[in-house]
């Protein structure tokens, strides 16, 4: 069947959303990395003009009733084609943009920008009520955002099936009860042989600038090239970009940790996914990754399988030996090795290790849970500190290194968090179908190659975009639905070797 | 009078035109400055739809209505003010918007695209030919263009009112005419006396970096601020921004030559401009400069009356000779100051004096009109070189330094050109009165003092952006109509100084 003049007609209007919604994120990105400060004021009026924009553009009734005569021809199409992906995908998220009242919608985003100033002084202030009223503001408008849709199974699967569509807490709970059963009393053991890891060399002060340098030689091996990429600096990092020519990474200045490279690897693991998106699915809804757990999968895969393996460093090693001579000169590789996949206790999460940083997450979806269930807000302080006691056993000095921390709950927010921790679980799902497919990786990267992971990544999972569900993407590259066991095999193996702890052979 | 409803609902619709007009200028500059090559395509698609959006929320019947129901508020009003203003000034650009078919639009743009690549090539291999077909459609599509409005004295009327609203191909015609009159056997004489001035010490080669640092150390004495400003580099200078709090200029990198201090504060003198506006008429049609002629009267004011005058080299010298000793350190300041300002012959007009400049104008002037009464485009090369023989006294060697030197016509813009001397013109006008106003203005260049300058061009021009027409705001600034006569003076005054011309007391 040839396409109908309202498939054309469909695609021509989401092109047009799509190219909006990467001017938006243009805006953002210059916001964040080359605007000077007193642009701020037009900045926010530009972004809302246009996020109006788009949205009225995309829940316009035209769209609905194209989709509605687009049925029959759905139908007569494969599912996986480029066709019905997009009939498909595009219904689903009209119908979600539709459920929301427009008002809803602006007295959140306004109530997120009341909010994230205050946020950001209580946090400077370690003052908690300071923030309580513009939290229960948020906290009341994704309780009235959730009953705008047909009743789930909990209220917080409306919330995380924003980030992770498809995904049930259900599903979660269960991923997350296999990382705590499994690694909180492995966590306890690595603390207990503390001393078998020395961190103390990562300590010092390093050139920012020879970070930067030292960074920019790991992308260049990865696949950065000024034809399609660019680093910036920033507070906090992030990938963004235009489309698959146009990818921009952030990182941040660091005078007196490494954090500067795996920084930039966590981002470029988020940017090679959005590059690899195939061309055709560019200009439309279907032209970016699919979840944020799925983004998430990359980011850390890049930061932590690739740059924090004993394969990587094998061939990094002496290249940081020489930048940084006084600190590594006499340092070997395993004292180092082990330094940077040491398992400490932590209040803050991004600066938590692989282990731990699970922990951090986790106890912000159980507390975001009891949010959506009626906590008194004022209480949640002592909830935090409670859990992170549980879990890290370490108690919390000020709300500034605790509830205060984070932006997300400030911005809005909720059920966003879990996607770090389902990323960490599925990236290793992955791992294991690319060490499959590519035996000799390892020697790869040894090497300094990483192409053929690269491309392995791109052609079982970056080209799909969002053609199909997260679960569908997952079983497509993984070929099984989540599972936290490979990860928790991944962990008990690596760190079990650091730490000297015999691990058994399956879980 | 309260202010109707239907004015509200005209400003919020104007607002979010502006805010859209602010995203696409965004989109530009980071295009020309920050962008990966590969994102080309995309940017292509981001601009042609946010450039559709524009057009179509502005010409929308509704604003039409709303301008329509607001005719006796407007008269209820004083002229001046910002809310008759906005009226009466939205009115005309509506009116001129809705004059313009849709599609003829489309083909214009189409027809500008298609041209500009080749022309970039057809410069490249002076191949006038190559291009002669694509300049052919661009400049039928400007004349359905002109037959869109009401029949003027002049066709060409009509397009040099989308630069210099109001002003007529006569008045032009007049001021170029006492231009020619008086200048044309002015450059004669110093040309005859081209020994007078040796411009020797100008060649050689300049540490870009160093030119970049002396460039923004000026800058910062004009008023650039970090707060509020951004310099970069691009091949062809520009100045723009998102709003009077973010500007953003940019400059060349140059090794042959000092041009990378006067290309920067050129742009300054755009960019202040814009930095100017009154705050309350950001967010609307009236929130930037009136005409590219006014413009280019404050780019020129800051690039020549101030930037290649006497008592700003008394201030900066000093420091040129300490930044290049090699060039400077024996050169005396009036030997400098003679050659920066020397009258030479040249057949690019960016590299021109500031008097033979005038000529590059007025040739392409009257060549538009030419064109536009039908000329045979094959003959417009031989019609070019003959003017420049005629006005310059040399011959072009080939066509990349003759007709193919510049973009405007490629990119369909006929009507622009006029502007930039028209700019020259006004700009010593309002000089005139500034010296009046500010007694000691050369004494304060001397020691680097150019706040009050800045502060008297904000006051009395700057801030009413479009409020007015270019006619009114000259009046307001200048106290007088456009008048050559205070520009040949300037020049003759400043040129006959440094080549020993005796000029008479007055023009």
């Amino acid at each position: 069947m040839d396409a109908p003049t309202e498939f054309t007609e469909l695609k021509e209007r989401l092109a047009e959303v799509s190219d909006l919604g990467r001017t938006g994120r243009l805006l953002f990105w210059d916001q964040q990395t080359k605007m000077p400060p007193g642009g701020a004021k037009a900045r926010a009026e530009m972004i809302g003009t246009l996020s109006k924009i788009v949205h009225t553009k995309f829940i316009d009734d035209r769209v609905g009733e194209l989709l509605e005569s687009l049925r029959s021809y759905e139908e007569s199409l494969d599912y996986e084609s480029d066709e019905a992906s997009l009939i498909r995908v595009t219904r689903l998220d009209y119908e979600k943009a539709r459920r929301v009242p427009t008002e809803l919608r602006a007295e959140m985003s306004a109530s997120a920008s009341r909010a994230l100033p205050v946020w950001n002084q209580a946090k400077q202030d370690s003052d908690f009520g300071a923030l309580l009223p513009f939290l229960t503001e948020n906290m009341e408008l994704r309780k009235q955002y959730v009953a705008c849709f047909e009743p789930a199974d909990e209220p917080y699967d409306v919330l995380l099936d924003d980030f992770e569509r498809g995904m049930k807490t259900a599903e979660v709970r269960e991923v997350f009860q296999t990382l705590k059963d499994e690694l909180l009393p492995f966590i306890a053991e690595c603390f207990d042989r503390a001393d078998k890891v020395d961190t103390s060399v990562l300590e010092g002060h390093f050139d920012p600038d020879k970070q930067l340098d030292l960074s920019k030689f790991v992308l260049d091996r990865f696949g950065f090239t000024a034809e399609r990429w660019r680093l910036d600096y920033t507070a906090h990092p992030f990938a963004s970009g235009t489309s698959t020519g146009d990818i921009r990474l952030t990182t941040h200045r660091r005078e007196n940790d490494l954090n500067t490279l795996f920084a930039t690897m966590h981002e470029f693991g988020h940017g090679v996914y959005e590059s690899g998106v195939a061309p055709e699915l560019e200009r439309s809804p279907l032209g970016s990754g699919v979840s944020l757990g799925l983004h998430e999968s990359q980011s850390r895969m890049w930061e932590n399988l690739v740059g924090r393996s004993m394969p990587f460093w094998r061939f990094l090693y002496p290249r940081l030996q020489q930048t940084f001579p006084s600190h590594f000169g006499n340092v070997d590789l395993e004292q180092f090795y082990g330094a940077i996949n040491a398992v400490r206790p932590s209040f803050i999460r991004i600066d938590a290790d692989e282990v731990t940083y699970n922990f951090h997450v986790i106890l912000r979806f159980e507390l975001e849970q009891e949010i959506l269930a009626g906590m008194d807000l004022a209480t949640l302080p002592e909830a935090w500190n409670t859990k992170v006691k549980e879990y890290l056993g370490v108690d919390v000095p000020d709300d500034a290194q605790g509830v205060l921390q984070d932006m997300h709950w400030s911005g809005g927010h909720i059920g966003y968090f879990p996607t770090y921790s389902l990323g960490n679980v599925i990236s290793v799902q992955i791992w294991e179908r690319a060490q499959e497919a590519i035996p000799d990786l390892y020697d790869q990267f040894e090497r300094g190659e990483f192409a053929p992971l690269r491309e392995w990544l791109r052609e079982n999972l970056h080209r799909h975009g969002r053609k199909f569900t997260p679960q569908e993407t997952l079983e497509k590259v993984a070929g099984a639905p989540i599972d936290a066991r490979p990860y928790v095999r991944y962990l008990k193996q690596k760190l079990g070797e650091i730490y000297g702890i015999s691990v058994p052979a399956a879980v």
